[in-house]
Order: C-alpha cells, then structure tokens, then sequence
C-alpha cells in the first residue's frame, strides 16, 4: 500500500500552448488581439493596496450592480465567479444532479465531460448534424439538464435566438445552459430570456469581448431564485473566490463597454476578411460567429498545415479527434497577424 | 418534476460577515491589520493591462521561482492556487480517494468536511485533548490521509515540528497535509520535511501573514511527484485559476518579506500584550501562535459577549457548536483597536 494508490487519475487538458518564440503569431486560444482599454489601465493605477489586506467583497455588489445594468437585469440575477470555467463548474455542481443524463454536443467545449466526471453526472453526447449546426429537435427528451456554447466550440456556430426559445420551450423540468462565451463577436444573446425562463442560465466571460483573459472573471444570468442556488453552493466551500482588484477591473471594463464594441467590430471585419482570402485558397469553413474560425482544405491535411504554420511561428489550434481531425481552428487576430497567416497558408496549399 | 429536484442541497457556509458600520473595528476574519506594503503598491502601479487581453501563465512560473528560493526549494515543489481554499480543495480531489477515512480535528477549519462531502470523501473527526491541542498518538492508525492546521484554527495551539515529524513517520502509506495559513506568527513550519517525507503537503496562504486576502493567492509545497499530481488534476478541469495581476503581486510580496515579518512582528506583539490585559479582566485562553486568540471568561457567556461587543460596533467570531461554545476567536487587530475591544470587555465583564 501506497499514498500514490489514493491519487486521483486524469488525463490532464492540454491547454492552447503559450510558447516563448520571438515574432510569435498566437492564434491557438482564442484571445482578443486588442487591449482592454483605458478605463481598466486607470482602474488599476488608481487601485488602493492598502485594501487587500481584507478579504474582497464576496459578492462583487458593484460589478454585480453594472453588469446587471448592462443587461437590463437585477442584481440578484448575476453571479460572479473566477473565470466562466469556475462558473462552469458551479453550475454542473449545482443544477444536473438527477438521475437522467445531462445533454450536450458531440463536438463542444472539452470541460463538459471533465466537469461531469468530476460530480458524477451522467452524460450523453449529441451529435452534430454533418454541417456540425446544432439540431435543436435533438434536444426535445427527457434529460437532466442542457448545455451547450452558442456560437458552439470549436466550430464557430450558431443557434438563432428563435431556436434556443424552441429548445426551452421544450425543456422545462430541466436547467437549460447557454454557454455564451463568443456571443458578443456577431451573435444574439438569450440573456432576455432569464425573465420568462427560470430554468435558463446563460454564462458570458470576460475573457474574449472584454480582453481580460489575464484577471480571470465570468458570470451567470438568471432568474433570482437559480442564481441564488448558485451562490449557496458556492458559499458553501469558497467564500471570497473573485478578487478585490479584479472586481475594479470588471467593473472599469462594464463602463468603458463601447470601447469593448468597437474591438469587437475589428474583430469581424478581420473575420470577413480573413475567411474571404482563405476561400480564395481553396479552404472550406463554417459559418463562425466566434473570434475564430474553423477551416480545413480539401487538399492539404490540417494536421499538416498545424504542423508547417507552427514551423513558420504561427500557432493555431488542431484537435486530433474524430470528425474534426481534418479542421483548424484560428484564432483572429490583428489584420496584421492574419497578413502573415495568410502569406503563409498561401505558400503551404500551393 | 421540476428543475428544482435536480439541485445540489447545501448549508451554505457563513463566513465572518463583512458589515458596513462605522467606526467598525472587524476581528472577526484574521485578516492582517497592516499593508501588504510599498512594492505591492507599486507592481500594480506598473502593471501593463496591455497584457490582459493575454491568458495568465497557467503555472505562475515566475512566482513559483520566487517563493521556492524563498523556502529553499526547487520550483517544481511548489503549487499555487485562487486561495488557499482553492488548493485545499484540489488536495482533497486529489489525494484522499482510499477506502479508508481521512483523518481532521473535531475542532478545526470548517471546509474540511465540506470538500469531503463534495468530492465523496470518507472522513472521522478526531477529538482533540480536553485543553484543545492535538494528541498525536490518535493518528497513528489506518487512514486515507491526515489533515489538520497548524497552528490549529479557531483555537490557535501549535503542535511542534518534532511531533509533526512523528505523525509523519507513523503515516508514510497516505498523504499528510499541514495547512500553515497562520504558521508565520510564532510557530515553526515544517516545510524543510517535504524533501524527506514524499507524502506531505504543506499549505500556505497569502491571505493573513501578507496582507492580500483581498487578492487570493494561495500555495501548497511538497515533492516534485506530489506536486506535479496536483497541476495535472487542476489542468483536468481548469487551465488558468491565478489571474496575471495577482501573479505580479505576489512575487512583489516575496520580495517584500522583511517588511512583512516586521508587521508579524507587531501583530505577535500586539496579542501578548492583548492576553495578558485580558487575563487580568480573568479571561482564560489558549496558548495561541495564531493572529487570533480563543478566549472564554468563566463568568460571562460567550455569546453574550458577542452580542454585546457587535452593539459596540466590534465584530469577533463566535461559533455556535459542541466544546466551543463558550468562546471566542479574536482576530489580533492594531493595537488601537485592541484598545477599544479591551476597554468594551472590561465593562462587559464588570
């Protein structure tokens, strides 16, 4: 008998890798390429230390209060928490707890199963239709819960605000998840729909249209009464887990959003472009919504090209499994960085 | 059916409330009365949000670096996470999954029994001596693994390096975590053990002894092998737990340590002078080596003191369950503040 026969055994995720190359082109997580602005650099100039002695607030009333605001909702309808993959994790924690299993694509965000793992939720993976489009009828059965991202990962998709109605029209003895981490780059969000749904909880990250991947912050929205389970459950066991310097930042971020929006535009029109040139190189894609796209060429392997851009100092994301093991997915960058992607990429299919 | 079947049952756990009062003298969540001082101050300062848009290093590599040289170990010996209850609760995930049952205090942090029922660990409360210290005999039998504070919280009594040592030497089939939140006001940290005993783990906060509570930082030292094993869980389900920010204020810290063993020095100070003046308003107590005291007065209740002291605008902690419910845990404050908690006691106990 050993200590070691009493560890746990995981696979651990490999993250999007953060390599130190010099005139690296980092298009592998998926981060926005412009900064998060002047009011979040005054914030944190203006930021008193003499504060941190003392725990933070453990709601984040005034981020909560903004946030809220933001959306047309009340306060008591966000929650807060350490990057949207820690609200991620409270969620399934709290709300997929029957015996029925918990549905969600086939080809998704990698977390769902590990979360599932983790709290000993069941779990049925739903395929993609062939175009990897969500086919919301899939979802009309008798489940312990819904979760998906929309625009979806890492295909870039995206299920119209219509039929995500349909899917909680249909799903009212569950808690329906709308992962809506890439929403801001083009897409409608449901977060209106917290008002009419109670069993809806649609999570949004600072990390993508707010540029603030670096300090760690996501949010809930719901219905007072499930947003408080949340916070139950998470008081539970971690009382203070969203720092006090983060919680300004947040909230600098909130006020300075059409800053945020103009990025956000950037970051399509270099989408657009970007996906026009690549056609002209023979690449086929779907139709993103998210800062990124999901390409593959009819003639030259993706694993391949993964392989050739990485040699040229260009990272994007290659996922070896099946039904997407011939796709990219490349983050948008500046048009300057997608310059040299495409200067490359010409090179590599020719 | 409802949604609402599917949902996590929980007591929410009550941290030390965070009141708005004024003039409010707060000894109610050990945090430190001090800075965390003029390099923190200025790492923020300095800090580029340009950066933000970017993931934070997943491993904190340059903190790690930092705070292994400062405790003399390699940097693959050191964990970090979002507070300290962050890490424990991945030591828990990790290490504790025997058939057997995890060893803790009766007396003890409260989050123990929590992440053990979170994560499906059996576990036994081993009562504490009458006089409330550890009795190290009652670990030297079969177990999952052994956990407990030291100092103990909320009683503050130290167990020493020699004893801990003998825990270790009757405990090398399990793990044995030492959770030294409040090691750096008097007591002796084992961390020099965790390059004999493979099987330790040692805990530290940056919470109470560095004045960043309000930032979340926390850490966990141990041998290589156990400390890759945690990043490989926390890697399973989250990448990137300690923001970019918090990480520079860290290692600001680190590098600001005489600064900080000088306000441990003042706190130290501070309640001996706190103890002696409430022995002789014939208050009794533990030996504590913590930033708290635990004290009970043979003729007054404790909660009544309690009640009593909140009208008074102080707020200390007060737990309301078996052997302890006729004291009080004192977070040791400046001594301005001391000065009022001792004068409102005098009149309470008159």
């Amino acid at each position: 008998m050993s200590w070691r026969e009493n560890l746990r055994k995981v696979e651990p995720y490999v993250a999007g890798e953060q390599p130190k190359m010099r005139n690296l082109v980092k298009l592998n997580t998926n981060e926005n390429p412009y900064g998060p602005g002047e009011k979040v650099q005054e914030a944190i100039k203006a930021f008193d230390s003499g504060i941190l002695n003392l725990y933070p607030n453990p709601d984040g009333e005034d981020l909560r209060h903004a946030l809220a605001s933001y959306h047309g909702l009340n306060d008591d309808q966000v929650y807060l928490g350490n990057g949207s993959d820690a609200v991620l994790a409270i969620i399934f924690l709290t709300c997929f707890n029957g015996a029925k299993k918990l549905l969600f694509p086939d080809i998704t965000y990698s977390f769902y199963p590990v979360y599932c793992e983790l709290y000993h939720i069941d779990y049925e993976r739903v395929p993609l239709k062939e175009d990897f489009t969500i086919n919301k009828e899939d979802y009309y059965k008798d489940n312990a819960g819904v979760i998906f991202p929309n625009p979806n990962a890492p295909t870039g998709c995206l299920l119209s605000h219509e039929d995500i109605e349909d899917i909680l029209k249909h799903n009212t003895d569950s808690v329906v998840v709308i992962d809506e981490a890439y929403i801001d780059f083009g897409g409608e969000s449901v977060i209106d729909l917290v008002n009419t749904y109670e069993n809806l909880i649609v999570v949004q990250t600072f990390s993508k249209f707010r540029s603030l991947a670096g300090i760690r912050l996501g949010a809930a929205f719901g219905g007072k009464e499930i947003i408080s389970h949340l916070y139950d459950v998470k008081n539970s066991f971690n009382s203070y887990p969203v720092d006090a310097l983060a919680q300004k930042i947040g909230l600098a971020s909130v006020e300075d959003s059409d800053y945020i929006k103009d990025n956000a535009k950037k970051v399509m029109a270099t989408r657009a472009r970007t996906c026009e040139e690549l056609k002209a190189l023979g690449f086929e894609m779907t139709d993103s919504y998210a800062n990124f796209i999901f390409v593959t060429h009819p003639k030259v392997p993706a694993k391949e090209l993964f392989h050739k851009l990485r040699e040229r100092s260009i990272i994007v994301r290659y996922f070896d499994q099946p039904r997407i093991d011939n796709y990219m997915r490349i983050t948008i960058g500046t048009d300057e960085q997608m310059d040299r992607l495409i200067e490359a990429l010409k090179e590599l299919v020719k």
